[in-house]
C-alpha cells in the first residue's frame, strides 16, 4: 500500500487581484482559498503574467467575479488526497491544458487535449466547485480556465500541473506555462515547419515571436521581413505576401491574434498546393471563419491548435532543456517586471501593444502590500 | 539529336455532344478537330464517362458552346512537334490535373497541383486556344479543362496524359481519370487515414465510394454504417455520427459533394483533438465554408485537394497495378453502359443518382451514327 498523505490543510485568507466588472480594473481584495480537495494541489504563486486569452475573457460579460491569470509558476503549499506527483515545496508550473495521461488523447500523440477533463472556464475541473470567496462575505469567485493565477495562493488540480527542478529560473518557467509555449508548438509539433519553408506569422507579440523560435528551431532562420498592415500602399497583407513569395504565398501562415478576419488574411496568403494555415489566436466570441471553397480545395489546408499542440507534463519540461541548452531563446519575452500590486498597469501595458510578457511579482508586492 | 515526329496530322471532323445552352440537353453535331499543335496529342476517344463537376460546369452560365467530359481512355491518333512520351496507337488516360513534372508543385512530394499548368477551364493550356469548331460554320467550341471527352477525337496538352499499357481494361482506365482515383487518392495521399480510424463520408456516390475503398486499403475495414440524411428522427447527421463514435466524433471526414453546408457538417462531425476533414467536392460558384472559430481550435483540421492528391503520371499507373493485383475494385463502379447517342440519358441517370459511373463507348454509338 502507497503512503497516503493526509490533508490537514486549512483555509488561506491572502490577496488576490479580482476582476468584478467585465473590462474594469481588477480590484485588489482579501480572499479566503479552500484546501486542496482530492486529486488537488495548492500553489502559492511566486509569480504571474498576463496573456492576451486573459484580456479577452476579462472583457466578457458572465465571467465575473473571477479570478484571472494562467500563465504562472509557484511552490507547492499542500496537497489533497491522492497526490502523489509532487510533494510540499515542490516548484510547480500550472497549466490551462490538463493531461490526465489515461484518457485516448493523453495516449494518443496526435492529440493534446485531454478529453477527460476538457477545459471548464470558472470551477474546478473534477467537481465543477471553486475554492475562492470573498473574505469579507464569503461569496464564492470564479476560477479561470483551471488555473488563477491573479492570487498568492490557488488550488490547481493534479491533471494541471507540471513540476519542474527547483532550480530552474522561476520567471522562464511562467513564460512556459502558455504563451510562449502554445507559439513554439505550433511551429514546430503542430505544422511541422521544414527547413527551407516560407513561413508568415501574423500578431507579432509573444506568441507570434514565439511561432518564430519555433520555426527557427526547425529551420536555422529567423524573422527576414515585417509587413506594417498600416504601411503597404493599398495592397492587402495577403498580397504582399505573395509579392515576397515570388506570386505564390508562404508554406506555413500562422494567425496569433485570435481574429477571424485576420485568419481569413491569413488563410489567403497560404500557398497554392500545400500552403498550411495554423490557427493559434483564440476567438472571445463564437464566430465563424468564412473559407472561400475555391481556395482551400487547391490543396491548401487549415488547422486550429489549443496551446500549440503541446502536452503539458511531456513537452513543457523538454522545453525547459531547451532553455538551459540555449536552444530557446527567452529572456527577449520578458520586456517588463513589476510587484502585484501593479497589475492594472500590466493590463494596460499588454491592451496598449507596449509589453510582450510583464513578470508580476507576487513577494515584491506584499511590502507595500493591503495585509 | 533525338529525332522529331514530323506533324502531318490534318483536321478530323467527327461527332460531339456539344453543350449549347446551360443545363439544357447536349447535341449531337458535327465539329472540326484541329491537329495537335507542340507539345500536344490527338485521341481517338475509347470511353467516356460522366462526372459530377460535368454537369455542375454544365449548369453553370458562361461555359458554352463547350465540349465537356474528363473521364476518359483513348488511343493516340496522332502528336505534335516534341511529344516523344507518348506514340501514335499507345493507350493513354487525358487527366484534367497537369503533370509537368519541372514546376516546384510537380517535384514537391507535398503538391499534385502543377504550378507552371494551372487549370484553364476552357481552352488549350499552353496556348490559350481551342482546337475545336462547328463544322457548319467554323464557330469555335471551349474544352473543358484541357480533357473535353464528349467527342470522338479530342486535343489534350502532354502534360495532361498518362500512358497505359494496351493491355490494360479501357473502362478501368476510364474510371482512374478522375473519380474514383479523386476518392482513393483522397483516403490514402491527403488524409493517411490510419488502422483503427473511424472514417465518415459525406456523399456515397462513385467518389465517396472510392474514399471507404481508398480508406480500406490502408485500415483493412469497410463500411459498417449508413446514415440517410432523411431518416435520422429530427437529428442533425453530426449528432448521428457522435453517437456512433461513443460521442466523440469520426477522426476523418470526407466530404465528396461539393455543397458549403454539408463541408460545414462534416466538419461538426470531426473529432476534437485530431479530426480532419477533408474536401473533396467541388463547389460551382466562389461560396465560402463557414468554420467555427471555438470548433476548429479544438485540434481539428481542414484540408482541401482536387483530385485526392493523385499525382497523374506517376499515380494512376500505381493504380492501375493495384487493379491488376486486386486490392483496388473498380467493377463496382460500373452500374451502367450505353453507347454515345445515348449520353442525355446518362446525364439524367447521375443528375437523379440513380448511377455510379455509367461507360459511354464512343464505337457503340457509330453504328446508329450521325456520320
Amino acid at each position: 500500500m502507497e503512503q497516503e498523505q493526509t490533508n490537514t490543510a486549512k483555509p488561506i485568507r491572502c490577496r488576490a487581484a479580482v476582476s468584478r466588472v467585465a473590462g474594469q480594473p481588477l480590484v485588489m481584495e482579501e480572499v479566503e482559498v479552500a484546501p486542496p480537495r482530492d486529486h488537488e494541489v495548492r500553489i502559492k504563486i511566486t509569480c504571474t503574467s498576463i496573456c492576451h486569452t486573459d484580456i479577452t475573457f476579462w472583457r466578457l460579460e458572465g465571467m465575473h467575479p473571477s479570478i484571472f491569470g494562467h500563465e504562472a509558476v509557484g511552490m507547492v503549499e499542500s496537497v489533497g488526497e491522492h497526490v502523489r506527483e509532487v510533494a510540499v515545496g515542490d516548484m510547480v508550473v500550472p497549466v490551462f491544458a490538463a493531461q490526465c495521461s489515461e484518457c485516448p488523447d493523453c495516449l494518443s500523440t496526435r492529440s493534446n487535449l485531454c478529453s477527460r477533463f476538457p477545459n471548464i472556464p470558472g470551477s474546478m475541473p473534477r467537481d465543477g466547485t471553486t475554492r475562492f470567496s470573498f473574505a469579507s462575505t464569503g461569496e464564492p469567485i470564479r476560477h479561470f480556465i483551471s488555473v488563477s493565477s491573479f492570487v498568492e495562493y490557488t488550488v490547481v488540480d493534479i491533471t494541471h500541473i507540471v513540476k519542474l527542478d527547483a532550480s530552474f529560473p522561476q520567471e522562464m518557467a511562467c513564460l512556459l506555462s502558455c504563451g510562449v509555449s502554445t507559439g513554439v508548438g505550433a511551429a514546430w509539433k503542430v505544422a511541422e515547419v521544414e527547413p527551407g519553408s516560407s513561413v508568415a506569422v501574423f500578431g507579432l507579440g509573444a506568441v507570434g515571436l514565439a511561432v518564430a523560435q519555433g520555426a527557427r528551431m526547425r529551420k536555422r532562420m529567423g524573422i527576414t521581413d515585417f509587413i506594417n498592415p498600416n504601411d503597404t500602399d493599398g495592397k492587402t497583407v495577403s498580397e504582399v505576401i505573395k509579392e515576397l513569395t515570388g506570386g505564390s504565398g508562404a508554406d506555413y501562415c500562422f494567425e496569433c491574434i485570435g481574429s477571424t478576419s485576420v485568419m481569413a488574411e491569413a488563410f489567403k496568403s497560404s500557398r497554392m498546393g500545400w500552403g498550411k494555415t495554423i490557427l493559434i489566436g483564440v476567438v472571445g466570441n463564437m464566430a465563424t471563419i468564412g473559407i472561400p471553397s475555391y481556395d482551400i480545395l487547391q490543396g491548401r489546408s487549415v488547422m486550429g491548435s489549443l496551446f500549440g499542440g503541446i502536452k503539458p507534463k511531456d513537452d513543457i519540461p523538454m522545453l525547459a532543456q531547451k532553455y538551459l541548452d540555449k536552444e530557446l531563446e527567452l529572456e527577449e519575452f520578458i520586456t517588463h517586471q513589476m510587484g502585484f500590486d501593479e497589475i492594472n498597469r500590466a493590463f494596460e501595458l499588454l491592451v496598449q501593444g507596449k509589453s510582450l510578457r510583464c513578470i508580476i511579482w507576487m513577494d515584491d508586492a506584499k511590502e507595500n502590500g493591503v495585509k
